[in-house]
């Protein structure tokens, strides 16, 4: 075993650390609440300096213009990246693209490489991922009910999606859709793009969450789909591949989304941390003296640490021995970070007082937007089924 | 002991009930997520009906308005109206009038009660409460900053205020000022009325909470008072009474935020249950089937009814044994309270899924905005260490 | 709604804590590790000074020895006897007794009142309950494997039972076996008396719980019935009554017993408080001068306080507006005050560090022994589903 | 990163994971509820088999006689090991005497070497560490109280002990006393081994703990020292050496007790899951069917693996970087692993149900004795204070 960092990655992490200090921290209060596309044009000058940083888009191959990085060492930027909103975004690294990347680079055809995965792997445009349906269960895909039927070389796309993340400016809409209602349950669905400036295909709203409707790449949406008439080769791999092809997009995203949480725990544990320090309450006493807060820290960090080494487990996991033998690992790291995440956010919201309900602290910003984590992509109780099933079967 | 609720006492809660069901509800999230000065003739015209029905401003004493309300009585009234964001305003009771009216009616001198008190008790005007200091921390008076000096038969003030709730179209404000820097600790300060159109009163801004800034009613301001000169007769009470004011203020009103958190507890706990029952996760089976979902619910169910015996028994002691025997109790409800709020709002939350991260519901509200229930008026921390020493202390 | 404890009863509880504290506390530890039958003739001496001060069985009529007292009352005494494990016994009261005679003294027949109820009643025998079985889960009526068969004007019981509390001394039994296998799920079963000198009785061995086996009263035994013969007369009630009297017996003992769970919460921040007092940890602080501990003493508070109007309010639906009404509080209750308990003894033994783990101390038995009612008499989970659905049932 | 076991270790550990299955848990509550002395002959003849197979003490070197692993290593085995109450003893790495031979290898003089470490390495002897004391608290090292004076070539000790493990059958007892009382706080003390059969050594009483006195290695006496005269070279080290060599002494011990935790750790989650599998709440439906229960193995298995990649991550840290550097982490893996080991014993409890409360079952003995996991070798709340003191001062 070894838990060591080697020393050529450990020094682009630091190099990513002060790029995220210095130059996006500092303004991401002005980002996070202004029009996404009035201040678009201002990301788009940071992703240039990270381009000629040669940092741009981590998780691409780089035959495609990315760096090629491996899960774990993607893993372990995507940490620094998610201490603050804007850092995977301007990294090139953000999801629903990165996945919508990684699937097209793997399992897209040419054209779909040309015409789509290449500009969203520059960063010229933006794409979403149209899966989960505002009146069905997303735990179950026998519920699944927007289809797509082939009518004269065209699928028909007809349905509703919602929590489809950045449609709002979006290009391009991958659209998880039944294409053999009475197929098995896992060979249902198929995937499908959809160009936003299809007739048929309709932005309904951002939906507004948690007080905010946001905007552009910040922002949730309903999207619905009229008699949608695409072309027969928007198809992305076979009929009927679509839970195949959401699983392998969702598997090694779960690290990237634990990373970047594990981010988050870290920059609400330094902003408890430094305002605990300097926060008077009484003349030569601060709050740092106080013994509950001080378990709160700790606390905290022993979380933080070990829901980050069981990450780390499991993309080497992933990386060394299959996917299909990190499968319970997935899912455990999805509901055990995500709920260390809530309960440090809490706890680092609790020590600023009444500052951390206020968005001159980035804290509240967490407290809202990442309490999602607990339901997207499978909530708790899913993956908790699945692991208690998988350990009851295994036991002998 | 006897647990009864006297009829005539729920007959009067179950037509507030239907007017919150009925009026209020159907009507939230138009209101809240508005600019309060263009629906703030919506609301005037729901007042008069309360007003018709014989209802408004429970709190108060009938000579001046109210229905003359006891302690306990109006407690059960907020629990009701806590159910939607707009139950308190509408019925004439909302903090930090309710408050404020309560101190002029036992405090203000004649000329106050007839130039502040009355036009607040009727509902024509509305004011704020300027305590809480951005740069010190409230649970220690001697920490107070804002300062008044009186000079010429004026007092002039001077310093900075924040959540200074509903201070964007407040008429007055009552400010705590430092009048006696090098008097004993719970006599420093005093309570001064600052009229809002005073060239030395500085309405700053509406601190953006939890993603926003709300208006009017619906808002927590900066405030700052910069040499703000108000004549002497301006103080309530006595020089130096600051304090045992405020005590005065938040006592009941504990009981008053503490019924209607329980309030909010109920509607949390009902659209946990209308939603699970609806949403169906196979084609035979529904959330409210899930183990997990139903030990959420009877978790909830329990916490909340003991908490709520626990406030009412506050209540009662409050009015028939005195405040000062119930001090410990109104700590303890305080912070006990808030927290089985939280818990009970998260998991209302975790139960709609992707829903209720949504402004579709309310709950997102909830989660939000009452989660400085833990913080504001003594945070968890400082009320757990007054009821954990009192203990000690009456240990033999 | 009043919260008042009137004089007398409060002067009567006063009376019951004075005997607690000089009597019982300080002999406890001599009595609850030793061999019951070599202490049992000192506890007899107890028993003798409570009857003198008239205070003898709270729970029983008056017309069979008792004090008569009601529901409510007998919950206020059962509190305060909670806080010594020698409370119940030494005031006639314990468990499994006080249910036995409950039950007789209502479906008893006049030779059972003779012969088995009042001797009970006077505390010159001991009794014995068996209901739960070893391989059977005690949730679910239809699983019960214990039978009796009518043959020959008697029945005839065969099967295993064991927490059967309290057997070894037992004069006897009150068996719940299955008289109508193939009747509906609630009219299986029936109660019958089983004599303990019966050949067919066979005592198999005290079941060594949390590493003690313990005697007498205090234990906990396997029985088993080897065609063990009775007369038709021991049957208690109608045949297929057996789950209709184990509720009579169960819900109002509920009362009871959360009762006396909140006296050993009060008896556990009793010890937790006066130990931090006097536990120096530097040369001038204590640790009741630290914050966490503070904070578990006003969490506990707090918890217990609420824990307990919740209690007593049900006690009070139960006899005010009838079992019916109240039945699911009796539930909440159950799993709600056994959790408070449990949280409220590990507080209080972390405080008292490594004594806390001793048998100097009394919170080490709490902590082992009390885990159980989180199990017994149905565990959380049941009640917890229970609640639920009830509570989904009743929304509209 | 590297998160691979070595084929060569895992190997090991499969052949001490069957003989712990094999040998030790099916004759395990044979041995913990006995007399030790009574049972010590066949604990021997375990003790040879171990031998035979090559794996007697893993930790000590292999010139002494053990296998000399690695502390990385050695955590591995004594996870396998703390499966079973006997494993460690089994395998000759029990504390204390695990930590007494390290010592005396480190920093023991030849002749302490030859008389007391080798016949204690081989298995022949047994001893104990006195450190704690009754009236004093074991975190703050300035309030110990046995002394030790230099009299005429004799160390006189003087004082009172507890919680001293395994004293009980001792040879000898490695005694923590203050030589030096106005040095500075961390010089105050030394240690002195002290032969138990000198006559100023008393063996007081073993401490009834959680009900059980227990005998011999399963034990933890009280032990005074009267006037108790050893020669001077009984000392080990240096005068006022005694905290830096207990610093030494746990250290590397946390390793193994969290180790030794996480095995105890998966021992209640696989008990708890074959439980579950087979009970039968149903005639169709088993406990392992209910959500509740799936998410306590899901929740605990999640906090397990965590705990253990983060303790392992701290073992390669003291090995790869250094002691101090790591000593944040030791603290953290203690108070962490500790939690874990508490909720994830409780939740096995209550799946069980009575039967989990039976010593029919390990689960109560781990509930009971591994409840002071919390408290030994610095309770949580010193811990975390260290850790987050730390942490603070870190921050810039």
């Amino acid at each position: 075993m070894n838990f060591e960092t080697p020393e050529w990655i450990a020094n682009q992490l630091a190099k990513i650390q002060q790029f995220v200090d210095q130059k996006l921290i500092p303004i991401e209060k002005e980002i996070i609440f202004a029009d996404f596309f009035e201040i678009e044009q201002r990301l788009k000058g940071l992703r240039e300096e990270v381009k000629t940083m040669g940092l741009w888009a981590p998780h691409i191959p780089e035959e495609i213009g990315g760096c090629g990085k491996s899960l774990m060492q993607l893993g372990l930027i995507s940490e620094v990246l998610g201490q603050s909103p804007l850092g995977h975004y301007t990294f090139g690294c953000q999801a629903p693209d990165a996945g919508n990347i990684e699937l097209l680079h793997k399992f897209g055809s040419a054209e779909q490489k040309v015409q789509w995965m290449q500009p969203l792997a520059n960063g010229n445009i933006r794409s979403c991922f149209g899966m989960t349906e505002p009146d069905t269960a997303g735990s179950n895909p026998t519920l699944l009910e927007a289809t797509a039927v082939l009518d004269n070389g065209e699928w028909v796309l007809n349905g509703k999606k919602w929590f489809t993340s950045s449609a709002d400016g979006a290009q391009f809409c991958i659209a998880m859709v039944v294409t053999g209602p009475d197929e098995a349950k896992h060979q249902r669905a198929s995937m499908i793009i959809v160009p936003t400036d299809n007739p048929g295909y309709q932005f309904v709203r951002n939906i507004s969450i948690m007080g905010e409707a946001g905007s552009g790449y910040y922002s949730h949406a309903e999207i619905a789909f009229n008699n949608c008439r695409v072309p027969e080769a928007n198809l992305i791999g076979e009929v009927g591949s679509g839970f195949a092809l959401a699983q392998e997009r969702l598997g090694p995203g779960r690290i990237h989304h634990c990373m970047r949480w594990l981010g988050i725990c870290r920059r609400s544990l330094n902003e408890m941390i430094s305002y605990v320090k300097t926060r008077k309450i009484t003349s030569s006493k601060t709050l740092a003296d106080m013994q509950a807060i001080q378990h709160w820290i700790a606390e905290s960090a022993a979380e933080i640490e070990a829901a980050r080494t069981l990450v780390l487990q499991t993309a080497w996991k992933i990386e060394n021995i299959g996917f299909e033998s990190a499968k319970n690992d997935v899912s455990m790291i999805k509901y055990h970070t995500a709920n260390v995440m809530q309960r440090v956010i809490d706890k680092a919201l609790q020590s600023l007082g009444g500052l951390g309900m206020t968005d001159d602290k980035i804290l509240a910003y967490f407290y809202r937007h990442e309490r999602a984590a607990r339901i997207y992509d499978g909530p708790d109780e899913v993956h908790k089924m699945v692991v208690a099933r998988n350990l009851i079967k295994k036991s002998t």
